[in-house]
């Protein structure tokens, strides 16, 4: 450790700080641990913390990585609310090859969701909420399209749970793969999702409280998009209320991923279109279509089940 | 929550998330967390942190989190040695006014010390170590005496623990209450205290390894210094040799704290200052004044026994 010159007042702190960690091997490390103090130390000179507001502070900290567990993550919560992980996400995927905008992964992904078929229901017996037909097409970034792309999807059911937080839902309810046909064609029926909160019930909830925030996500889909010798696309495709989408507690909402939910109001239109089945009564449609860049397909951690 | 504008790409995500945040009722608490919020997102762009490094970082702050307890504080400790939690004391705690400078309370202050007299040792049975005489004036701002000001006084012992961390120590060993008299004079007798490591079995101490930094305070003397119609001082004199001090794993020493020890050769200079009892061998002193700034006494709150 590098001696340094000895602190007189607060205005040699950081330089002191940042010398003892001059040593530091890893160049990477180095480099973060120094903009973090810089930042850290130029926040409590711009605020003029008070001794009373740091101890808080630091209790707070406390109590977001406390209130962590195998099924609950407060301190990525924190990070979402504060649009730290949207911009993380954001600046690591940009959307330069015009391929689709990227999102978060989110904690609800499973593996081994059920292998499905065009056409197939992912809404298992008993799942209420307004019928909805999802469509679209993976092409690369060139416009052709990919044939047998996994289409991995999952949502919450209207009630604002995903299956494995409700016991009312059959297992792997609202989830489902679906391939590409050889037009890179896919479309399967669901129900229309629901927004739902973040749990509130730990210091995140507080802090939206104080903060006169409301903690619900807008409706959307989750889907991860994977073909070979393609990058796998993880994203969100939102259908919600205007006002809902503006307002997207953890800013996961991007515009590119607002899809146009549409309505039918004739059986006909629709049966003409040719999809499997008898056509239902007036109904929702979501279509969105997903563009791959060339890479390496990978997939994530599978979470702890 | 107001409503905001979509984001569309990462340049985005800090001006929505801080209309998010506007209706915060609480001025203090919006521009806190507004001040929070914009060096975070620049932190994040600044060093281009990738994915995997928010992970990791997410994973670190939840085990700091995690690591705190009744006994040991890893959060205060993350603040401590990234020279946060000194430069808070200093900015609260300016001697714009002449007064001794404040230092950290630190975790191992305990109430209801024994009440001792003026010569009298601290250091109880079977404490090794090299004996110290501690001595100086209590002040005001003007240069006049206090009389009856309340000196409370504790530190580790030469192997570096604390009385209530050790269980071969008696219990308040090395922790005493002295009230300076007439002329505002106090003195003790005590062992040389040692310098001594902060705990390296959590996060904190991961991190001070990866920046090879040794975990070590310098050697000190806690000292809390109140009288009626005082501020209360709260402060560490240190007496180390030049290199510990200016390595300080916490960044707690400044240099008006710096303590001198001197080494007395003569038995007779040291007995003709007519101290009580006969003069020891040759021995370290220790003499320090404290200057306290009118105002209102206050104890800090007791620590978790």
């Amino acid at each position: 450790m590098a001696q340094h010159k000895l602190i007189v007042n607060e205005s040699d702190v950081t330089e002191v700080t940042l010398a003892a960690m001059a040593p530091t091997p890893d160049a990477r490390l180095r480099q973060i641990m120094e903009a973090f103090v810089r930042h850290a130390h130029d926040f409590v000179r711009q605020v003029d913390l008070t001794e009373e507001e740091f101890e808080y502070g630091l209790q707070f900290l406390a109590r977001i990585g406390q209130a962590n567990t195998d099924l609950h993550n407060e301190v990525t919560l924190a990070a979402d609310v504060l649009g730290i992980s949207t911009l993380v996400a954001l600046r690591n995927n940009p959307c330069s090859h015009g391929q689709t905008a990227s999102a978060l992964l989110g904690p609800f992904w499973r593996q081994h969701s059920p292998d499905c078929r065009n056409g197939d229901t992912i809404a298992r017996s008993n799942t209420p909420g307004e019928p909805l037909l999802v469509c679209g097409q993976v092409r690369n970034v060139n416009g052709r399209p990919i044939a047998g792309a996994t289409v991995d999807v999952w949502q919450a059911s209207p009630v604002g749970l995903y299956e494995n937080q409700d016991p009312e839902q059959e297992v792997m309810n609202l989830r489902g793969k679906f391939l590409s046909d050889d037009d890179g064609r896919f479309h399967f029926r669901t129900v229309r999702p629901a927004g739902y909160p973040v749990p509130t019930d730990g210091p995140i909830g507080e802090l939206l409280r104080a903060q006169n925030r409301h903690p619900y996500r807008p409706a959307h889909i989750h889907f991860m998009v994977s073909a070979p010798e393609h990058r796998t696309l993880i994203t969100q495709v939102f259908a919600d209320e205007p006002e809902a989408l503006a307002t997207d507690v953890v800013f996961g909402v991007t515009r590119p991923l607002v899809g146009c939910l549409e309505r039918r109001a004739s059986p006909k239109a629709w049966a003409s279109e040719g999809k499997d089945g008898p056509a239902p009564a007036p109904q929702c449609r979501l279509e969105y279509d997903f563009v791959l860049q060339p890479g390496v397909p990978t997939l994530p951690e599978p979470p702890i089940e």
